[in-house]
């Protein structure tokens, strides 16, 4: 038989309420009546009922997720993320990925489920602001990513000129002076690819050193096999980099694939940084020196505005939320220690 | 505006019902018909509203799916083939994961938000049989992996006995005769580790090769440093292996970190088969053989099977519903072409 609330009030000998008031997490509640509390809860392996509790406010306890791509692991791990800090509030995320198609993304953002989701959090690649302009729906939304949009919505992201800067500097100090960016994509409204080319190239511009266009490598998408097409047709075309910053580490793991099978050694013939700092990068015969956004907090930060805007503290503002990055650097740069 | 179903119907020049009848894929409407109609929705932008053609079901046009572990590019490559398969059938899927924890896996599987979704996929690590049999959800659920459950669930395996007895087939037939099992769980119910295991030991002893126990190397799971370690604990215990079998490719990937750390060349000194046919195998410095579990069909094969539920056709049976596997052979164990 189910254990009920009345079950683990009699067991600890308090009231239902206060039962209620810890398993809601409320404030007034002193540590030890929690932990009195709590006790009785484990012993009897009580279970609170999470969809009563979200039904009670009009809720429906769910937030969904959108995503490009799960296959890109940057993204699975990101859910992960989003899974994690939703779950500390008693949320579970429905997950959509929209194969960075504008057309799924514009779906998605109109809400076509709004019925059964209580806030979106969306990561776009080709969404137009004007797609977001005829939202109808009134479920709070949140974007990752640049802000691209001049709309009331809170969007998360690192900043990706600094990123690539910080990353192009390291190559230079690593005494590289033919760097190329591997992941420009000219037909493509995407911010964070052309954001990173713009870091490429003002660092190398303050450094005094060439930007040549033929050491843009365009890429049909962002995944290992167009890493590796656009690294082949770089050095296909006679033109011979010393160092390779990437859109992503996918791109970064597919260029170092053909690099090996052209017989040039990373680093010593050509370095390579990418960004997400994906655990696939901690492995392989050259672990991988890359950008590390800090997906913990980009998922916290996410998961916190949906609720402010569920909370009713205020209309939703579009605030630019700010994650940390920070270079971590591997054999990919610095060679086998 | 909204473009209408009828907005539809008099751009076409067809009845409502026909538009209707081509929205929801209905049998009995003529190609050059679903054509006409097609062309009105394609000009007009419609979209269908799926929520409503679930409500109209008793529906909410959700299916859940559960896995252990979402940064494991196997189970996010799955999840993908499963949100294609359900969107098919309109469906989109609610995603959980587990953690391969059992407490976690009861949970999912007791149906604590059975309110909000019209099936369940759960690929359990951990879950008992006694797990399930108090679940008093009427949800319908689908199970992946093996069958350790006599329970009136479909499930969707492959023979993992057959797979791992195909993997070291291979390393015999090119030529080792020290054949590790990277994977092993002595305090786990996990059922697949066990039958890989039992595979491997059924085809060396077949071909009257040794399968010593130091050759069976334990993991505290099965990520990328689980195999490391695996594989560091069973050199420095001085056993050296001229092949090794792993649990999942992440084992295998881990594995050959070790294995190149320590100078050992592979397939040369080593060869390596992995299990899952990760999109990361095809990369890296040694592409990675590997069992290949069709995931599309075991998408497909788990969709269908809630369907069917669904439907009302029969009640669940327990049906053990087979995937196809095949050898991918790769340079771990050919070597660089």
């Amino acid at each position: 038989m189910r254990v009920s609330l009345k079950d683990v009030a009699e067991h600890a000998g308090v009231s239902i309420k206060t039962v209620s008031n810890v398993v809601n997490k409320y404030q007034h509640v002193t540590p030890a009546m929690r932990a009195r509390v709590q006790e009785a809860i484990d012993e009897l392996g009580y279970r609170p009922n999470l969809t009563a509790r979200h039904l009670r406010k009009g809720r429906t306890g769910i937030i969904a997720l959108a995503v490009p791509e799960l296959g890109n692991p940057y993204f699975a791990e990101l859910a992960g993320a989003v899974i994690d800090a939703a779950a500390e509030h008693d949320f579970t995320v429905l997950l959509d990925h929209t194969r960075g198609e504008r057309e799924q993304e514009v779906l998605v953002s109109q809400g076509f489920r709004a019925r059964v989701i209580d806030g979106l959090i969306l990561s776009p690649l080709e969404l137009e602001a004007d797609d977001l302009l005829g939202r109808e729906d009134d479920v709070p939304l949140v974007l990752l990513g640049e802000r691209q949009y001049d709309l009331p919505y809170d969007h998360i992201a690192i900043d990706n000129v600094a990123a690539a800067r910080t990353a192009v500097r390291h190559l230079i100090g690593r005494g590289r002076s033919r760097i190329a960016y591997l992941g420009a994509r000219t037909d493509s409204a995407n911010r964070p690819a052309n954001l990173r080319l713009q870091g490429w190239r003002e660092e190398l511009t303050q450094a005094g050193i060439a930007a040549p266009d033929n050491l843009v490598g365009p890429v049909g998408g962002w995944n290992r096999w167009d890493g590796a097409k656009a690294m082949a047709r770089m050095l296909d075309a006679g033109v011979r980099p010393d160092a390779v910053f990437a859109y992503n580490d996918l791109v970064a793991i597919g260029a170092m694939r053909v690099l090996h099978e052209r017989g040039l050694r990373v680093p010593w013939d050509v370095a390579v940084v990418g960004f997400d700092d994906i655990a696939e990068g901690q492995f392989g015969a050259v672990t991988l020196t890359t950008v590390s956004p800090d997906k913990q907090a980009i998922a916290r930060l996410a998961v916190a505005s949906l609720l402010r805007s569920l909370e009713g503290a205020g209309e939703p503002e579009g605030r630019e939320l700010a994650a940390e990055f920070r270079l971590v650097e591997r054999e990919s740069t610095l060679g086998r220690r």
